[in-house]
């Protein structure tokens, strides 16, 4: 396979959009081929995510309307979906896609309106990514089914709920400094405790936000991303994608195999383990999926997650920084872009752009997204040069 | 590139399915795995098509869903969507990244459940394939659209309505010879010119049908093919993506651009011309849209396909038989399966498996598929083996 980079990014601020789908695709993508500083005409193929717009907006066959929109007529475009996970399947795609030979240049997008509905109809668009049929028509929406992921961990693990709540407040302190957050409120674990309850244990400081967003990314071929870019180039050197059965009563809810064998084939990719990793934004649709995910990444022991965050170990200045952009919890969920809006901050992070929340020595970074109740799962490994 | 392969094909008849989605992939998948002859351990990945399962049954994420259904549990999976273009998206994807080393067994699947919704559900769903803004919100359905284009053919080349009423004459001609067709019924011109109006000038004839339906096929590198498959081994030797704007308004209507430019990439793959191919699927969602695509592919002069239809060049022993299998009209047109139920025919036919519809000295076959009003194109050329 041959090499393939970043060359470009953008995106969108998370949050309450204030215009249509279009303008934040357009204003997304014109960012990322600004970034890349490279003429349109370079863009052979348009790789787009979109989770559930034909539900939310009554719009399916998103690609062309990407393309008309970015002024990239007549490209070819084809939109992916996976849950939670769209957007880093769409990037996965695009990446094999440049490494298969087929093309150099790829401009990856991914974008999701959501603010635009009502709460009840979020929650059914959400609950289609679950098992519907034993599932979501039996009235378990995904807070419930990571509650019993919650429970279950306490019942293993011993109960975390004091060191849970960390988890929120370390990324509502990230978020703070991230301009393109959706949140920006320090909290305190009280507030976490003593929020609105969602599902036992988990409180509404427990779940990620409801976002309008949009992120693009271009990629290259290595081999002509320098002669074309002069944008500081960062080099994907993994890439993994695990599965597991869709619904949650199948499977160990406290290991999530999915990200398991995605971490295996990424890291054994990128030929590192683990511990080389500088940052990751890891998929924290709740607090507690962050935590196993933390685990199942191989940062930390089985059940020593929770501990972790506690005591500062992922805390921006900590031994491995975790979602330094404020993570789904507090720069927000945007379905079909969230795993390009990880992306976004790991490159943003390799290239010491990343200002009052920049990681020290970042060389390389992860970003871990996650479909479903882990049923579907995409890591990839990105460096930066010397 | 490396070289790919079909090593399995399977299918369930078109129709009004007696079970749920989940039994339709069941069936489909298991087919395709048996006729590959391989231990499903050898299979690495699943890509499926489906297009709008997330409106019409409430359920999105259906990778994993599957996955567990075909006892493939714990496999990476993606959904791919792009109208109906859907299935040959999922297969391009799945070719390239075998192509690109990731993989070598990979699982393409692709299904649609629509007999069990409202005709003005149906009718919404297909819609999101439109401009939602621009065009179905305004009252324009895909057969409206489809006969803005006739209407617009018959301007620039003089009204061939007897001539395309042929096409319909000749899609029931072979779907009557194909077990898996929906429709089973010999029809003349008069009964397709006379038939119930659609969309002035296309009657319910000259359109595709509702179906439910699910086809897949296990591809794998040609290095591997040989060595675990005792299938009969068909190599794909050209695969082309074209896009366009995805409202009609701002293009020619009468002219593909993407069917050509899918069709100039997958000829140059290829190494062949037009004129090579003995057979051909082509997208026939309305009759006049087959007739068009059939002269973006270069088979016949622009504004001659009509003609070349009602001259028995596309019939079985035609120059270049379209459709044996019965096309999107007869053979029927569930959206997610389509493109693999084109290739599911087009791997009969070069293995000689046909029946009372084969194509004599068939080697060289093609699938094309197209999405929205021309928005979306997939063109995969085929080789049977000496």
């Amino acid at each position: 396979m041959r090499g393939v980079s970043v060359i470009g990014i953008g995106e969108t601020p998370m949050g309450k959009y204030p215009g249509s789908l279009r303008q934040m695709v357009k204003e997304a993508g014109n960012k990322a081929i600004a970034d890349a500083g490279i003429d349109k005409s370079f863009i052979q193929a348009i790789y787009f995510g979109n989770f559930n717009g034909s539900f939310w907006s009554g719009q399916s066959h998103m690609g062309p309307l990407v393309a008309e929109t970015l002024g990239l007529d007549n490209l070819p475009t084809i939109r992916m979906e996976g849950a939670c996970a769209t957007a880093s399947l769409a990037f996965r795609q695009g990446y094999m896609a440049i490494a298969s030979g087929m093309y150099d240049v790829v401009l990856i997008g991914g974008a999701e309106k959501m603010t635009h509905q009502t709460t009840p109809l979020i929650t059914e668009g959400l609950a289609s990514a679950s098992d519907v049929e034993l599932e979501s028509s039996i009235g378990a929406t995904f807070p419930s089914l990571f509650a019993l992921a919650a429970n279950r961990y306490f019942y293993e693990y011993g109960n975390c709920r004091e060191e849970m709540a960390v988890v929120a407040v370390q990324s509502h302190a990230n978020a703070y400094l991230n301009p393109d957050a959706q949140m920006k409120k320090l909290i305190t674990p009280e507030v976490v405790k003593t929020g609105f309850p969602v599902a036992d244990p988990l409180t509404v400081y427990d779940c990620s936000l409801i976002s309008d967003g949009s992120a693009f990314v271009v990629l290259a071929a290595t081999e002509v991303a320098d002669k074309i870019s002069k944008s500081r180039i960062i080099d994907i050197i993994g890439s993994g994608h695990g599965g597991a059965p869709i619904q949650i009563s199948t499977k160990n809810p406290t290991a999530f195999i999915a990200t398991q064998t995605a971490a295996r084939e990424a890291y054994a990719m990128a030929g590192i383990r683990p511990s080389d990793v500088d940052l990751a934004e890891v998929h924290d649709c709740f607090s507690i999926t962050q935590i196993i995910n933390t685990e199942d990444l191989g940062f930390f022991e089985k059940g020593s997650g929770a501990r972790a965050v506690a005591e500062g170990k992922t805390a921006l200045d900590g031994v491995i920084p975790i979602n330094p952009s404020g993570g789904l919890k507090a720069k927000g969920h945007p379905i079909g872009a969230t795993g390009l809006s990880q992306i976004f901050e790991i490159v943003t992070q390799l290239r010491g752009n990343a200002g009052a929340r920049q990681v020290k020595n970042a060389r390389i970074g992860l970003n871990h997204n996650l479909g479903g109740s882990a049923a579907t799962c995409v890591i990839n490994i990105f460096k930066g040069r010397d």
